[in-house]
């Protein structure tokens, strides 16, 4: 029985946000807010798509010596000039160069090295003659085309040169980039390191994914969909819970993970009930900016720091979770690991296959199909139905401004995939 | 010297391709022969990107009970008609019902319960009336605002409903479709097995990265860039190499991978040299399909088969091998892992900010930086420059009929980013 004597009863007319902020707000203190974290080296092998912390300067030339750029003879060529298929220019052959074999071969007037694409030009000579422009008769080659100095010749740094600015800072490395890493002599490289992103899920109807549902209790799925998103934002995600909505322990959580994190996510009790603790605590052990979004259907979100580390409060419902993620807790963590702050999500222009109903003051995260190119607003809305989500091919966010968009209008999609 | 009686030197004059294949022919090879690999199981929380191997269809109900979708009271919905802020109707409290307890409350006629969002409907209660159409006094809640039933209540199973499909097969799994098999109560999915893909890399002049380059050697660059490639497209990377060009060492390493891998990618001496042992050698110990493809920069590219495993021959210049990964060995990694075979990049619509030229009979894998909105061709084209594509931005396809494209001229640009 509920007895409103008790201290623990809840009126519920005291229930509510008394404003909310505006979505552009909390996305502003952000960006004031939360800065790259350090770097750290990593292996070749393990930097792919890593942040580059720095501009990476090239300390040799590649490649590092003269190489022929095609099959044929190395020779000095000026000795060749005037050769044609009716007065052939014959040439001793004094050897052969391979690409990694550096016999020491020298070229003299009147001679020719075989040589192969990629091998180091011989001492003496200055050019290649193609292949097709030769024929061999015994230790001779009779070369019919004249080459020039430096011609089929791959010079030294070509490529790179020393000096060069190979990669800039703050780029996401790409599978190319670590090639040219790799050819500049690097075996690493330094990287922003990955943010330390503690998920802590709460609330007592929870049982976690596989573990069976007592009456009364829901499946945790916000964990494995942090988990995924925080990875895919390129942070290292650690959950604590499903934890029950108990405040002394919910406490301990917060102020354990501010300690090891470099931002911690709660999912569940953000809202303004007698089960929600996540907002009091935070601002008791720390600060809480802010608390309710004028947006939906994320509104129960909030925003903190426990010191120098992030605390983005999430409303347990999974849809209002996805949302609050996508708009407060991805740029988190994206800007902490030096990626850009914007959605991962490819945008579409499409035009609505049927009407979208907003309100104005507040941002709306719709979910759509896209059903023969057109973007179909999906009928459930509910913050709860997170297989909407699933069967959603994006969303499109009706600013807070707009009452919706009328069918036929061009909208914006985001695409989940 | 070298010396033409000796049986190992090469006639230069016999270099070359007889013919070579086109992309389109190579690729339709690809979709004939290379199909979806098994399956396995993975935990939920490493399951992010991964392909669904099977339909997913939910065994329960989500939620499993009927929960109020409002913070508010719990009542007969029939025993609220009438109601009005005039003559409001009063209601005995008879207790509390939270998310994940479940009270063994019942709701006789002319009670209520107060309920929170997401707690289970107590017996006897049909409908919600929201906590703003409510007052309390003393153990007693006044109810202003009529319910129906049903009204504020998510019924069993309104997520998802026994029997549905919650995933379909194919899916390459999303943040929020972890979060739906969770909320089925999956621990786990069933998911297509990564490809191992073996990588050997072989070239004389090739010095793993990191390692003091002697002269006329070059780094080995391509190494980490196929492991990257590979991991990107889904497949689980493993390098053998640099190996030298030696033909038993190769023959030992192929025939090794063959056995312990689902492909293998075999990067340097693709080409008609006398150090190209990596083509014989597949025609010798399994199927030489491909020899030669009509692309540029990639034409010393292959395909053949060792038994059931798809083996792709590379060139070994960086830029080649790049582009023969992009068109051959990539659309084979996917499709092992069941992944759409087309690009992983993103296509865009731009003008050419200058003349893109090409040559009738191949393909043309240009590359291309956004300048201003415009796709400019980059001046240097070589293979061996790797630096053109961490400058590029992505790059341009040519086909075979057509000799380039005018400056001015639509393009679509695929980003490597």
């Amino acid at each position: 029985m509920a007895d409103p004597a008790d201290p623990t009863f809840h009126d519920p007319r005291m229930r509510g946000f008394r404003s909310r902020a505006s979505v552009e707000s909390v996305l502003n203190l952000i960006e004031e807010r939360v800065a790259r974290l350090d770097s750290e080296s990593v292996p070749l092998t393990e930097a792919s798509g890593r942040v580059s912390a720095s501009e990476v300067v090239s300390g040799v030339d590649v490649p590092g010596f003269d190489r022929s750029a095609m099959d044929g003879y190395a020779v000095r060529g000026e000795e060749t000039f005037g050769a044609d298929v009716y007065s052939p220019i014959p040439f001793r052959i004094v050897g052969r160069v391979r690409p990694g074999k550096s016999a020491p071969l020298v070229v003299g007037p009147g001679e020719a090295a075989e040589i192969a694409t990629g091998a180091p030009l011989p001492e003496g000579a200055d050019s290649v003659v193609r292949v097709e422009s030769t024929s061999v008769i015994g230790s001779t080659v009779e070369i019919i085309e004249p080459t020039s100095p430096g011609r089929h010749v791959g010079a030294r740094g070509e490529d790179i040169a020393r000096g060069a600015i190979v990669i800039g800072s703050g780029r996401a490395l790409r599978p190319q980039d670590l090639g040219v890493l790799a050819s500049i002599g690097s075996a690493s490289v330094v990287v922003v390191r990955r943010p330390d992103v503690t998920i802590l899920v709460t609330g007592d109807e929870l049982v976690r994914a596989g573990l069976p549902l007592l009456p009364g209790r829901i499946a945790d799925a916000n964990s494995p969909m942090l988990t995924a998103l925080v990875a895919r934002d390129g942070g290292l995600p650690r959950v604590v819970g499903p934890l029950p909505d108990d405040r002394a322990a919910l406490r301990d959580a917060i102020e354990q993970a501010a300690r090891s994190s470099d931002a911690v996510l709660i999912s569940g009790g953000s809202s303004t009930g007698p089960e929600d603790h996540a907002p009091s605590l935070l601002a008791e052990l720390g600060e809480l900016l802010v608390h309710g979004v004028a947006i939906r259907p994320a509104s129960p979100a909030g925003l903190g720091w426990m010191g120098r580390v992030p605390v983005v409060l999430l409303p347990g419902n999974p849809v209002s979770c996805l949302c609050a993620y996508d708009f407060f807790a991805g740029p988190v963590v994206r800007r902490l690991g030096g990626r850009p702050p914007g959605w991962p999500y490819r945008p579409v222009e499409v035009k609505l296959g049927g009407k979208l109903a907003s309100v104005v003051g507040r941002v709306d995260y719709a979910r759509v199909r896209l059903v023969e190119g057109k973007a179909e607003p999906m009928a459930i809305a509910g913050a709860s139905i997170l297989s909407s989500t699933t069967r959603a091919d994006g969303f499109v966010v009706v600013p807070a401004d707009l009452e919706g968009y009328p069918a036929g209008g061009s909208v914006t999609v985001w695409l989940y995939e």
